[in-house]
């Protein structure tokens, strides 16, 4: 199961997780001179990110709300994006939140588990249902696919409806966490954790949530740029490992506070990412 | 404000929506060996719908899903469609059902509000809460767009969270109603309602809804194939207007039940568009 794939090369290589949120704008102005069309700009920046981090890091997650932005253009670098990252052999996370139901969902199955935008795991908007998760279920199942649901995220608004508490005072995302949890023990690997896993934010505390979801494994933003510290970070990990840690901003832009860094953004985001490590494995 | 063009044209031709939810196999065998690659076939069928119905919908619902399911190829159907239906001067909802916080929202804005896939509204997932909808807002303010946000969808599992029961019994989708409803009622058009509304399914019954959310249109699924009849969508609508119906299969498919139907899939798809007017005008 890919969620074995991703527990081992978290042991070898720690939590970090790389979000390619590739805005133009982030693109060095000289480097992004060097190529004629937008989508060769995009892809050969993130070749770089990817060509300088990918011994250190578990996994990339690629956000494709930043290609859709760019149109057709955007998402052909979003499709050289994840068929370089497969070429490395590296594990990819769609960042695609999609959410609905019997053949609509079936086709954003089809559109993320094969053909141009394949990817290992996607995220998934449980809002409208449990139902919203079984079309995903036969490529976890057969395919060697993965996903991870939204349960509480790392934004301020995640009170919103996700605090949403019953007379019991069991908040929404708790109801939420359970369900996805009951679907996820039917997708166990060989590591204990499921390929049904979770998106819980960094920037809150809620300790029970590790210890109730003991088979979930956490894709955790919001590290970083959002606020969230490695000691935030830590509680949601077993020994530390049983989740992966994503910084986009912080590595993409970390060549942002040099003078040389324009020439160098690619060691800069190593480095970042180094510097993530340590903070991660010594919290 | 967009809204009120929608208004007017559903007070000019009724309800009906259509929903462009073009799987290949649809396509009749005949008319898609006309065309070299899938791309020309999907928008090929989807133009002879369009012109079969045209002068008799309220607008077009385009289900990206489909189109991404077919990858690059599948979303230059997706634009090419657009911009055929923008050229007739049709209303389209893009169903993207997109959910996310601030830059990466604000991408998403970018994405289906300007360039390659433009279109008048797209739908939105609330879960994360009330600030995945600000991104939006300067568009839906200044650049003549509009969103319909999810509030009680038309799905069985529906009922999973979005029944979720506080301590006074008042369900997840009334609080997620009410909040949305206080942000619609900054975007009011001339004719009442906002241009920020909301999808509630034809499929269940809650006639308090319509009283409460009196200023939002609403953006009603799962007429015909999912079970809604013309009565149960009467409910979300005021005196005939205050809302549009989608119906995707029902129409883009009558033509399977006719024996001379392949070859008059858009006759079939225009006769199913005015049963359906008559339908809901007559209940």
């Amino acid at each position: 199961m890919i969620i074995d794939k991703l527990y081992e090369r978290v042991k070898k290589v720690g939590n970090v997780c790389v979000g390619l949120d590739t805005s133009l704008d982030y693109i060095p102005v000289d480097f992004r001179k060097k190529f004629e069309n937008i989508e060769d700009a995009i892809f050969h920046f993130n070749k770089k990110i990817i060509d300088a981090t990918c011994d250190i890091v578990s996994c990339f997650k690629v956000q494709i709300a930043y290609y859709e932005a760019y149109g057709l253009k955007g998402l052909a670098a979003y499709k050289m994006t994840l068929d370089y990252l497969r070429k490395k052999n590296m594990i990819i996370i769609a960042d695609i939140k999609r959410g609905d139901i019997s053949k609509t969902a079936e086709m954003y199955a089809k559109a993320h588990f094969t053909g141009d935008f394949e990817s290992d795991f996607i995220t998934l908007n449980p809002y409208m249902g449990i139902d919203t998760l079984e079309p995903y279920l036969p490529y976890v199942e057969k395919k060697d696919k993965g996903v991870f649901v939204l349960l509480r995220t790392s934004n301020r608004g995640a009170q919103d409806f996700q605090y949403y508490e019953n007379k019991e005072e069991k908040r929404l995302y708790h109801e939420v966490s359970e369900k996805v949890n009951n679907v996820a023990q039917r997708y166990l690997g060989n590591c204990g954790y499921s390929s049904i896993g979770g998106v819980v934010g960094a920037t809150f505390e809620d300790q029970s949530l590790r210890k109730k979801l003991n088979n979930m494994f956490f894709l955790i933003p919001g590290y970083g740029a959002q606020g969230g510290t490695a000691k935030d970070v830590r509680r949601y990990l077993n020994d530390g490992n049983g989740g992966v840690v994503n910084s986009s901003r912080g590595i993409l832009l970390a060549y942002k506070n040099f003078e040389d860094g324009e020439e160098n953004f690619d060691i800069y985001a190593r480095k970042a990412v180094q510097n993530m490590r340590e903070a991660l494995e010594n919290e």
